[in-house]
């Protein structure tokens, strides 16, 4: 999907200011705005509900992609189809008709970042970049080291030095050149920023890169297939940057179900200038300094803010707030109820379906979408304390019974 | 699959002596040897390759599984059909034509077990259990915690004591009941199968459950399936208790390939008695004290030897046994060259075809498919200083970047 001049076959468009750019594979903000703030759009040709074959998002949906033309690089199967599955046990503990789970640990590396990851390493590898960069103690760092080791191009990652080490564990098993930036989050970004463009690398920071939303708009491809005409009420999802609830809206939007869900935007109210923006019925996201364990979605100054805001307002949805133990609760019982082990961040969106269920927003006879976004093992603390140890006797194993 | 009586429609039958059991939900081993010897096989009635539609294995192969009949418990999609992906970094790495990773680690709780659970819960909620319970510190108790609370059955988990407590979140995650057992993993064992048939528990310990390696068997299934006519030269994978690999075995036989690939089964040295017995000729596994790093497969005195030693010499395959430090450079490599995160069990058969390729078993143009059977990220150890430390400025990146 490019041009002679290397340039991809789509649009794009400032979404402030709504001017035209070139479509560069490295294309980044619009320049008429000061720092970030001019996010670009991707304009897809006559896009619309088109789902081709195969189970690979890639292969699946590429007349709806920003792919480049030509033979992929990952292998087919890379990505797959990732489950949406009724959880009716959930669902009764919500007060909801049905709850269903779109699991995105099933990605390769265990969150729907593998989405984007893998469109950049397609992007970076058929523009010849052999370094990509990225500022990122996360999902989003360990999706693109994957990607990279699977086709051999160099993974660049910039994090603080302070990152706990056990968050640079699968960074370390994909081989990825991690730099440890002593300074804070944004110095990192900073420096990622400056150095991809110093020395060539391909730039995979969301908050820059406008084709990188594209990749995880698959998730909400895939959901409006698997939901097909009965559609549904809400998909819920967690809110950080901004960028995955809006290209949930956006691939929902494209897909033209005959009953499109509203967005379920759920903040924790430790991190949530954008909720507040909502709340304000404005665009202008004040920084906050971002306090909550949800660490996936632990942004305070997000990036994506505008086309966040848009997407839930088009689509007829609401921002929710949630507290810490609102989220822990809800990865409890996702774990207990529907066995699905979620990271904090990715089971915010069940706190806030309880949450708007208890002001009137959901209704009971609701069908509900949530999306798991990555997965618990990750960030998974040790336990062992809260477990009964017993002797080696049946005696033993009949007085725990009996007290459960 | 059942009959009026509640049996099954499937054929047992003792590995040792042939004679033939009623398949009962709950069938265990045959009596007439000491001690768990007596292993039953599963005879499935004009099995075949005869595939079915859908993306969940249990959907897919259900005329070749031990399921009973109605509606499933688990949803459709619960398992979905794992990728078998291209690796051809690694496969020059290793210097064979193709290599193919069969990635386990996208199963729901992330390792091949979770077939085998799956099929556990469908048998225990049809015969009406409330409650299963299993032996184990890893996969195989992970797998039926997530199983068990998707559809609402107890999970009882017996564990030594002295499991390591990072071991157990995922456990706890799922709401499993877990029991600290004060003594070895033996004591464990045996106090699980007591307690099991004394309070009406389902067994679902490998070591007595004949149905569930049917489980497992459908990653062979799908193997075969991907493959399709091209076939394989190998198919590697490490064994500890000896049931995956004859799984394996039966999967590949039963889909009759017109080119069925042999079994490379990979021990480390430090658990190896299945190879010993190999290497001696015979059936008789004789009990080591295991010691590996690779805990998945570190099993001293392993139930399933002779399903083991008979799969893997009916298909003309080979034992092979790969020290601790060629299983942790496989991890390495099938990390940075595959972009796969493998824990040090799932790639010890990646170690067994370095093996196998220098002493000229396997030959520089085969192709062959690796099964990686579980997910790094729940042995992952904390890293950190492995990596630079540098300033926020551009001149420290590219120190590292020149020295790199």
């Amino acid at each position: 999907m490019t041009t002679d001049a290397g340039l991809l076959l789509v649009g794009l468009r400032c979404v402030l200011c709504g001017t035209a750019h070139r479509p560069t594979i490295d294309a980044s903000v619009c320049p008429r705005h000061d720092g970030l703030a001019g996010i670009l759009d991707v304009v897809i040709p006559a896009a619309g509900a088109r789902s081709g074959a195969g189970d690979d998002p890639l292969d699946r949906y590429r007349s709806q992609l920003p792919l480049p033309p030509g033979p992929r690089r990952l292998p087919s199967g890379y990505l797959t189809t990732t489950p949406l599955l009724p959880a009716p046990r959930l669902a009764a503990d919500l007060g909801v008709a049905e709850l269903l789970i779109k699991d995105e640990s099933r990605n390769p590396t265990g969150s729907l970042k593998d989405r984007s990851s893998a469109l950049a390493v397609e992007l970076a590898a058929h523009a010849g970049f052999t370094d990509i960069a990225c500022a990122s103690t996360g999902n989003a760092a360990s999706s693109l080291a994957g990607a990279c080791a699977a086709v051999g191009l160099t993974a660049r990652i910039f994090v603080p030095a302070a990152t706990p080490p056990g968050k640079l564990a699968q960074l370390a098993a994909f081989g990825a050149e991690v730099m440890l930036v002593r300074g804070s989050y944004d110095d990192a970004y900073y420096l990622c920023e400056e150095a991809a463009h110093a020395f060539g690398w391909y730039d995979r920071n969301c908050a820059v890169n406008p084709y990188l939303m594209e990749g995880k708009k698959t998730c909400a491809l895939e959901i409006a297939d698997q939901l097909g005409n009965a559609g549904a009420d809400w998909v819920s999802v967690a809110v950080g940057d901004g960028c995955t609830v809006a290209a949930l809206g956006k691939g929902l939007a494209e897909m033209r179900l005959p009953r499109t869900p509203r967005l379920l935007a759920v903040q924790p109210a430790g991190a949530a200038p954008i909720a507040d923006a909502w709340a304000r019925g404005d665009e202008n996201a004040v920084p906050v300094t971002a306090n909550t364990l949800a660490d996936s979605v632990s942004v305070g100054a997000p990036r994506n803010a505008v086309k966040a805001l848009r997407a839930v307002r088009a689509g007829g949805g609401a921002f929710v707030t949630v507290t810490d133990d609102e989220i822990l609760e809800a990865a409890r019982i996702l774990g207990t109820r529907a066995g699905v082990f979620a990271e904090p961040g990715a089971a915010a969106g069940i706190a806030g379906v309880r949450r708007a269920r208890a002001e009137g927003l959901i209704g009971p006879d609701d069908r509900v979408v949530h999306v798991v976004t990555g997965s618990g093992l990750k960030t998974a603390a040790p336990v062992g304390a809260a477990f009964p140890e017993i002797a080696p006797t049946l005696d033993a194993v009949r007085a725990v019974v009996d007290l459960g």
